[in-house]
């Protein structure tokens, strides 16, 4: 059985996606809580798990860094599935408590600020309390150390709780997308709507160097949907480039594309290339199909082919 | 006497920023220590304060979240000077302890990350604890809530503790870069080393728009030191950039790149033109000087002049 | 009442274009042939007429290099209209002949090739004489120095021949373009469907500086239509680009890339802008437009304009 | 024994670079004069000469649209060698005749274009004759129908005259740069200093795409060294690109390239890898190398190996 780590502990929304995920390319497997990013990213490296699932962006807070650096360094691993998960909150409490019961309420601060609006409106003299996860904040509840919680609405199914409001975001289309990372192998084959990630490092140097990395892509008319910058350890100035695109590595304007950025730049480590959740295609215009880079190749080598040895009258 | 605002309690690395900046530019100053970063920058906006000082990146954690945001909405602020300053960590403790009393020590999550390595190797069996500030460790550290904090060296100055160590850091040259932010106004003179700040939001539907609004730096010979992106609240795939390059608003070629953006963007929001901390000059080269835009746009208005009314025989 | 120069004798198709250009811009004027093309260019530089009529490029022949050699040296001239005339010939023999009768004919050596195909299947016993114009070859058949002349149209309307044949042409489509020349001076008015010329040298030592100067016309959205090179006298592999595309210069986007133009080239000679024969019209799209301009240069004044003096707190 | 095929009668310039390149490129061979361009290089494609020597373009007159338009359609030829040769110019007459005899000088319109001044200067009374070729006034001298020839020096050992005069020529440095043509097959091998040559047809209705198409090269560090423009029979404003640019096919850069080129364009017409006259090595800088690209290929194949089948876990 396939052994999936998610960044938990249980009820949290990477115990969401990664069922989710698990449903769409598995089948059955086992779930495992991991309390931290990297130490998920980590099992995976290290074989004891076979795969990984963890928050790379929110549309409200961001890139998640920790995730981002995990991915740059150690032994490379590849995305092979992505999920965007609606973020929306329920709100837990013991069983017989109501909304005026409650006097503190427990979350992660992100969940916390998410939420803040609702809070200001229905439980305004509550206090408000930190915790490391939404899903502790519930354990905390269960333990009688806060009145309620704001979590993910899969805790509501891990802990004896109830549930005093659910569906709650101040930003009502708050998602978060998250990524199924493996071990380099068998890609998924390319569904026509594909996303490929990379991450690289560019001479720091040069002015324009960016502005040409990614007229590497325009030219292919290859569509960037995300770039973004990450500091290398240890200088300012220096950054990683997180880039996503449209479309599938065994495309062959990907792999053109790709193999120009290698080239240019000091590094690129390829994350993968699977289907984007949206599911909206990413088509190859005139000039760009793989049709066109086969006729390309095709008459290259017959215009090549006889440029062994010396000329004849020529 | 000018106020600034810096992100506090006293004792954190903003404040040294803020002390830093404030010796540079103005003179006497009022520093006013203010919780989080966003209340600091309202307060500049509400005129608490006449300036902010507040970090916007870290070379080993990446860009400040909370800066960025805070910049991008609400009444527009333009940086005026920045600051880098090295981050190396004292650990303080009470007057008569020595590491061997050492049973827990505390600190911000990011700063006790910073000094992992020598915690691991100076008090590997003290538990370490998470407060909100570097400075509010220090605090804790007063109460006797724990045994000694990891804080920025000006810490030491504010609280009766004393130093058990100085000086660390496990990536020896992490810095973090400061701004110092003001309403609009008169800006810096230009220096000839210069940086100037910028967020933008693009048409997301078209590809290629990124490597086309770099290109038009590029094609200006302006260096790009630094992109971030940051979610549009709500939608995930929609960004706002921030761009970092070198010169000042007062150059030509610099005036004439933010215009190409101005009309090439949705929306283009000016965080100003200020000093560059690290001091090195960036020469326009031939063709994009003050001079050449001057000469340009002089035979640009003689082959205009004539252009009014009805031609003769033309 | 103006005078008018163009590429003669009498009876060529660049009085036919003289006549249609003439009776467009100017209403009654003074028709000057003059022997060849830098002979006309002169008479207008040294005020002995107005305008001149002539040919700058052919759909089968291509560019007319004297025009484009008069054009880039010594007093700059400015296009005021162009014509586009379908070459389309006549052939013309003295009274009573039939082309049963005709033993030679005559025409420039242009002409004879454009018509070859008809040649071939009328007169296939006739010999082909080589004439220095078109016109010259109907005046040697009035002297009975050839039986036959192949001519532009006008030509009947000059000499007392008769119309063998009329309409022909190997080619259905040939035509030439011809630009009205004048002093600087009022240029046109813009009208919508514009077209601007102008004369380029840029530095041959830069790779990629072509690629650069026609990018800054692309990212404006501005479309060329024509591109050709003529050697700098006196050494190979230095060329001056002659440049045709869409708009005219009282236009900001045209204006603006101009000016860019300057600044990147050796020199830049302004020919014209001027309604094109077509009638096109070439609309800047969002981003292009003279309203976008002037946004984006209010945003950028308003950017600036505390720039003066010394900082504040900043 | 090679037949090489020149623009010819005997004692042209092309009969000098069909010497000039024979003995380059294969040792003993039997020169042909033809009258014309196109039947020289007709005659290369129906075998009746194994190559043709003809000139290509004019550091004063610019291209040789015959040529050209000679290689633009029917069977494609390639260049296999290039010969620069300086253009000046002998005056022949009869023997015992001195330059006070001379009444008549003969030659082709364009070297009397050339010599003009150097006859305004010691033939200032002589009538001036147009011949078909330089080396038709030469045979037109020994007739006794003119008094001189302005001649190719070679026609000198042709003809049973005497030169007047040697080493002529107003612009002092012109030279004119002649292809070796031959049919597709062996091609030169590369050299480290080579130019190949090719023929676009581009999409003339997008705006931006030459600038696209040279970014192709520029973008590949490869220097475009020239661009010539020829219409598409028939249509105004649509053309038939020519580009001269620094490179071997068999180098992987400028292989890239073309195949960008073709994948972008109608059609590409490829017209041979050869060393360049001027011997200067055009070197591929980082990122550009043959290394590099076999570099980012490996790579690029080793992300793609295991993108067989089905995915594992992911």
């Amino acid at each position: 059985v396939p052994r999936i780590a998610y960044f938990g502990p249980e009820g949290t929304f990477s115990e969401q996606a990664a069922r989710a995920l698990a449903d769409r390319v598995a089948g059955h497997t086992e779930l495992i809580a991991i309390p931290t990013v990297p130490q998920a990213v980590a099992a995976v490296r290290r074989g004891a798990a076979d795969a990984a699932c963890v928050p790379v962006e929110n549309s409200v807070e961001g890139a998640v860094s920790a995730t981002m650096d995990a991915l740059a360094v150690d032994e490379p691993l590849v995305a092979t599935a992505e999920a965007v998960l609606p973020i929306r909150f329920s709100v837990l409490t013991r069983p017989g408590l109501t909304l005026a019961d409650v006097t503190t309420v427990a979350s992660h601060p992100h969940a916390l600020a998410q939420v803040e609006g609702w809070l200001d409106a229905h439980l305004p003299h509550a206090t408000r309390v930190a915790a490391t996860s939404t899903a502790a904040a519930a354990v905390g509840v269960t333990k009688g150390e806060h009145d309620a919680a704001v979590t993910a609405p899969v805790a509501a199914s891990h802990y004896p709780l109830e549930e005093l409001a659910a569906d709650i975001a101040d930003v009502p289309d708050a998602v978060t997308r998250f990524l199924l990372l493996s071990p380099p192998g068998r890609l998924p084959a390319p569904t026509g709507a594909d996303r490929t990630s990379v991450i690289l490092i560019a001479d720091a140097e040069r002015t324009g160097v960016l502005a040409q990395l990614l007229t590497e892509l325009a030219l292919r008319d290859i569509n960037l949907s995300r770039i973004e910058s990450r500091p290398q350890k240890g200088r300012l100035g220096r950054y990683r480039f997180y880039l996503d695109f449209d479309g599938h590595v065994a495309e062959q304007r990907v792999g053109d594309a790709l193999a120009a950025l290698h080239r240019r730049c000091q590094e690129v480590r390829f994350l993968g290339s699977y289907p984007k959740a949206e599911g909206t295609a990413s088509v190859a215009h005139p000039g760009n199909t793989d049709a066109d880079y086969a006729a390309a190749a095709a008459w290259l080598s017959g215009v090549r082919q006889e440029s062994q040895g010396t000329p004849g009258i020529g």
